[in-house]
C-alpha cells in the first residue's frame, strides 16, 4: 500500500515536473520572441558590405514582416538569401495610409510568440521612417524590441564629416516654403555655432541642387558644410568644405542621388 | 632609314604609353587609398553579430591604424582575424594628450598612398569619440574618408525606443554640477516637447543610477524615457516608459553597464 502510494506520488511528481518544464519552455519562447529592426542597404551594393551575418540568420528565422512596400521587401529578402521561400512569409504594409487600429493589429503574431521583423526601404527602421510608430506600440505593450546593426546615412555621413560627434542633431526635411526654408537654414547654422552641435538634414533627391544653392547663398562664408551622397555605394562622395570653398569649386552632381547635408 | 625612324618612334610611343599607364596606376593607388572609419563592438559579443564582412576584408589590408589604446585595438584586431600579424602593423595613439601637430602627422602614411584605419574603443569612430579630429584634418587635406558600418549605441537605442526618428539630437554628457545638471535635464525635456525632437544623452557607467534618479525626480510624469543598456550584448535591455510608469516599477540594474538615456 505504502509502495503504491509512493509510486503514485512519483508519477505525479514526474507529471508536475513535465508540466512545469512545458510551461517554462512556453514562457521562454514567448519571452524570447522579438520585434527585430532589420536595416536595409542604402542602394545597390553587396549585402556583406553593410549587414552583419547575424541579420541574415535572423531574417531566415522570421516569418512575419512589417514593411513599407511588399515588392521591394521581397526583393531585399531574396538578395539576402536566394533560397528563402517568400510564399510562406506574411507581410504587413506600413505606410501613410495605415490606420492606427490596423497598425496595432500588425503585432498580433509577436504577441502570440512569433518573431517579427520591420524592414526599412533603405537604412535603419524607425530612423526617418514610419517604423517608429510600430516600435512605439511594441514598447507600450512591453514586447521585446531588438535593433540590428546596419547602414544609416545620417550616422555614416556624420562620422566622415569630421564635425562634432559629441553633439549632433538630425532634423529631417526643411520647410518647402522659400521664406521659412531660408529662416530654417539660418536657424540651423546659428544653433551649430552657439551650441557647437552638428546639424544634419536631408532633401528629396531631385531637389538636392536647389537646396545646395540655397545653403550656399544663405550661410556665412566660414560655416562648414559636409555633402555626403551615395553613402556605401561605389559612387560614394563625402566632402567637407567651408561655404566659401564650396563656392569656388565645381559642385558635385547630386541630382537624384540620396544625399545628406551637415552644417557646422 | 624611314623604317628605322618609324621603329624608333614606335618604341617611344610604347614607352610613353607604359609611362602614362604607370603614372595613371600610381595616381589611382594614391586616390584610392582611404582613411577607413572602423567601428568596434559595444562589448563582449561575436564580431559577426555587429560587423559586416567588408570590415574584416578592409582590416586585413590596412597596416596603419589610429587608435585610442594600442592594447585594446590589438585585441580587437586579433578577434576580427586571429591570423593577423600584429607586429607588421603601425599604431598611432590618439587621446587627450595627443598634440595637434602630432595628430596631423598621423596621416602621413595616407598622404603617401597607404590605407589607414581609425578604430574606436567601442562603437563608431568620430561619434562621441576623439576620432572626429583626425577626420576633420583628413577632410581639410582633401583625403578620402570611408565610413564603415557598425554598431552605434546612440542609433540602436533610438531605433528601439519608439521615439521620433525624424528629428533627434545626441548631446553627450550632462553637466556635473547639480544645479546645472537639473537645468539641463529640464531644458532637454522642454526641447523634446516643443521641437518634437528626441533627446539622447549618456553618463559614465558608474553614475547611471544617480542620473536615472535625477531624471525621475526632475521630469514631468507624462514625459517618456527610454533606458537602453548593454546594446547588442546578451544582457541587452531596452525599455520605454513614462516617468510615472518608471516610478512604479523596480528599476533595472544599470551599475557599470554602458547605457543610453532618451527623453521624448
Amino acid at each position: 500500500m505504502e509502495i503504491a502510494i509512493e509510486n503514485t506520488l512519483f508519477i505525479s511528481k514526474k507529471l508536475l515536473l513535465n508540466c512545469i518544464d512545458f510551461w517554462f519552455k512556453f514562457i521562454v519562447i514567448i519571452m524570447e520572441s522579438a520585434l527585430y529592426l532589420i536595416p536595409n542597404t542604402l542602394g545597390d551594393c553587396n549585402i556583406t558590405n553593410v549587414l552583419p551575418t547575424l541579420n541574415v540568420d535572423i531574417i531566415q528565422k522570421v516569418k512575419h514582416f512589417i514593411v513599407e512596400d511588399v515588392r521591394t521587401a521581397r526583393r531585399f529578402l531574396k538578395k539576402v538569401d536566394p533560397s528563402i521561400n517568400i510564399d510562406e512569409l506574411e507581410f504587413f504594409t506600413l505606410n501613410k495610409h495605415t490606420s492606427p487600429a490596423e497598425l496595432s493589429s500588425f503585432l498580433h503574431p509577436l504577441e502570440k510568440g512569433f518573431d517579427m521583423g520591420i524592414i526599412s526601404e533603405a537604412g535603419c527602421p524607425a530612423i526617418a521612417d514610419p517604423g517608429a510608430e510600430v516600435v512605439r506600440i511594441a514598447q507600450e505593450k512591453n514586447l521585446r524590441v531588438v535593433p540590428l546593426v546596419g547602414p544609416s546615412s545620417i550616422l555614416l555621413g556624420l562620422m566622415a564629416s569630421g564635425f562634432n560627434g559629441q553633439s549632433f542633431a538630425f532634423v529631417g526635411y526643411l520647410p518647402i516654403q522659400a521664406n521659412e526654408r531660408t529662416q530654417r537654414i539660418k536657424q540651423l547654422e546659428k544653433r551649430a555655432k552657439i551650441e557647437n552641435q552638428s546639424q544634419i538634414f536631408i532633401e528629396t533627391p531631385y531637389r538636392n541642387h536647389k537646396l545646395l544653392d540655397e545653403i550656399l547663398s544663405t550661410c556665412q562664408g566660414n560655416t562648414k558644410l559636409c555633402i555626403a551622397c551615395d553613402i556605401t555605394l561605389d559612387s560614394e562622395y563625402i566632402k567637407t568644405k567651408s561655404i566659401n570653398e564650396w563656392k569656388k569649386i565645381k559642385l558635385p552632381d547630386l541630382n537624384k542621388r540620396p544625399a545628406i547635408f551637415i552644417l557646422y
